[in-house]
């Protein structure tokens, strides 16, 4: 192990999801955003890929998702079809023939099986689409599409609603001796609570690998990664991640029992920490990425549900906003968890500010932790001595600018 | 039935808590806030009263919650003290020794003993309680306390921290053919999402009425009117519902088994609702009250973590701040509540404005549903058509002055 395990993956500079082999993309504006920014856009693999998918638990699903559902019925995907500003949810049988719509009409102009498209939609719920932009904007597409890194990011750039960066990643691992590729795309922003599932997120890849072992490993990362994350506590209707591998990078078929599969499953991983934290990073109006770490707790589940009350916090993220290490209100979600917790025993950090130790309050310097906490990445430390339960979520502050977007979303 | 159940009490202008018979009031400022505010208040009974009270379910449960427990063991108070200013939780053992420290002082100089005395707090988090200030003001204490309800106002006032103004209710109504009183005062603000008990409430009572009855009313109204609000979803360390009836009311000993049972929980009911709601109108930054309705939920319990989703969404409660009829966010909220409801039956109406029926938009005027959402109560309906269970829930619309007030709260 050591140095080889620590070092199972490289960061691609300027990589994409085009970067995994077989993968093309592409971004367009077709009328759905009152500005001219991008709505439209496609991924498609050069061969039927296998594919996975998580998807929201909230019981208002949209009606890609249903669409989406129907194609990976097999397993396989070749093509993507995203828009944005118009989420296409509770819209009805009319949203359903639309969403099916846009897969045919993808799948016609892309040259590929109707059953092998995903199709997914995010914005304003209970709309229903201006078909006649989406289908102009799909007729277009092809000549839009490429394989270089630039033309990506229109894709990368055609999800985004309030988001203000584009969320990109892409690693390289060995597998077999073979360079292997994973990339992922994604977009958040606000209504963003993942459960299951996150906000739009897509991940190319070229390693041969069994789709079961996608499929589990995509559920795996998604637990610790997107599921981790949170913007506002709530649970988007449209919600989806999507993992398409093409299986050109020559390697043996990947299984959790191939020599290869615990740095590849790491290298996977990462690419889905980096889009959940970037998400986090860009959620609605913030200023900063929080970064809450608990250890200590009864069992993991334990931990992530002290993580997420607390990243969840409205007076813990105000606080950050604030920049003032108000440590009581971080106490006072670990405490409302629904977990056990032995409230004698807790220490806290902020960053390497001790502010708690054994549920005591500790003199810390007040510039210190300003200083600290105006940086644009902040780290809360929970040790509650009480097991080896640990778990990590991210979030962000809360800001007038979040209130400023979110009282006028529609208008 | 008819009139008679329907006027089971009637609301006393300008009553307050020391309109019950036996009781005083008063408060007065210590020095425990920055301002010249009130932050120290008391009521003492003439009698001993039975009494009863809940507490908040975190797990750092602040020291006077638990000297509170421990004068509580026999049911029976006849004093309570108070301060705004410091929560003294998260203070260790010399925070347990301030608060039995104030139990003292409360007793020996309100002339009662010192296991009938309640003693609360609210403020900071992980502060020492300045004990001379504390001390000081007990002793002043005495002399500040009155039977009149401006006096009584000076309590009210004492107990606040961030809250605009004071909550408080006085009904009357007939047991056994006499006249009963009961009265609360309250205070709320931020950290507000009860969780089996509130923030500081106190309510007064004359009427004659068993201990454990009166705890169990205590727990049932909670249930329905304080467990039911939210500012902010984060559950305070220092909530705290105190009742104390003087039973000089002359009726005979209410238990539920009484034939005017029905009528006095109804009264006593109605003052935790008053002082609950008036809790989430003044809430951090609030500009209104909303009010979320759920019926048809398959259970009372399904529609309860309904309603608490729903109004505890920050999305929903921007779009209240900016009187957008969003509906779509409402209906997200519903969906990720976690219990069963059917997306295909859903109505949605804010107001007497249908804006979902059958999961389907229906068209609406924006204006008229402006002008509606601009008012300073908005009441929203969901109907599930699923069951027979419903619940309703207060809160308050997330604001720019919610984000200025905690970005700063400590400095």
């Amino acid at each position: 192990m050591g140095q080889v395990a620590i070092q199972a993956f490289s960061i691609v500079d300027n990589g994409s999801i085009v970067s995994p082999l077989g993968f093309s993309a592409g971004g367009l504006h077709c009328g759905l955003k009152k500005t001219d920014r991008n709505d439209l856009g496609a991924i498609k693999c050069d061969v039927v890929a296998n594919a996975a998918a998580v998807y929201t638990t909230n019981v208002f699903q949209a009606a890609p998702l249903q669409v989406t559902r129907d194609s990976l019925k097999n397993g396989k995907l070749q093509a993507i079809i995203v828009n944005s500003g118009n989420a296409n949810a509770v819209t009805g049988k009319q949203g359903e023939e639309d969403a099916y719509a846009m897969r045919a009409a993808a799948a016609r102009e892309l040259g590929v099986a109707e059953e092998d498209v995903a199709v997914a939609s995010t914005g304003v719920i209970g709309e229903l689409l201006k078909m006649d932009c989406v289908h102009a904007g799909i007729k277009a597409m092809p000549a839009k599409m490429g394989k270089d890194t630039d033309v990506a990011g229109e894709f990368s750039q055609a999800i985004l609603t309030t988001d203000l960066v584009k969320k990109e990643i892409c690693v390289t691992t060995q597998v077999d001796g073979k360079q292997v590729t994973i990339a992922g795309a994604a977009k958040g922003s606000g209504m963003i609570h993942p459960n299951m599932a996150t906000m739009l997120a897509f991940v190319t890849c070229d390693a041969e690998i069994e789709q079961q072992a996608l499929q589990g490993l995509l559920g795996q990362s998604t637990d610790s990664t997107f599921n981790m994350i949170t913007v506002d506590g709530d649970t988007s209707t449209n919600d989806m991640l999507v993992a398409m591998s093409s299986g050109l990078a020559g390697n043996d078929i990947l299984t959790p029992k191939h020599k290869d599969w615990e740095s590849f499953a790491e290298a996977f991983n990462y690419v889905c920490e980096v889009l959940a934290k970037a998400i986090a990073r860009d959620g609605e109006g913030a200023t900063k990425l929080v970064e809450v770490n608990i250890q200590g707790a009864d069992t993991d589940d334990s931990a992530r549900a002290i993580a997420k009350t607390v990243i969840g916090s409205s007076l813990v993220k105000t606080a950050m906003f604030g920049a003032d290490a108000n440590w009581g209100r971080i106490i006072a979600a670990v405490g409302r968890a629904g977990v056990p917790v032995n409230p004698e025993q807790v220490d806290v950090k902020l960053g390497d500010i001790l502010v708690l130790q054994g549920s005591r309050p500790v003199a810390f310097s007040e510039d210190e932790a300003l200083a600290y906490l105006q940086g644009d990445t902040v780290q809360i430390f929970v040790n509650l001595h009480g097991g080896t339960g640990k778990a990590t979520a991210w979030g962000c502050d809360l800001t007038y600018d979040y209130v400023r977007i979110n009282a006028a979303y529609r208008t």
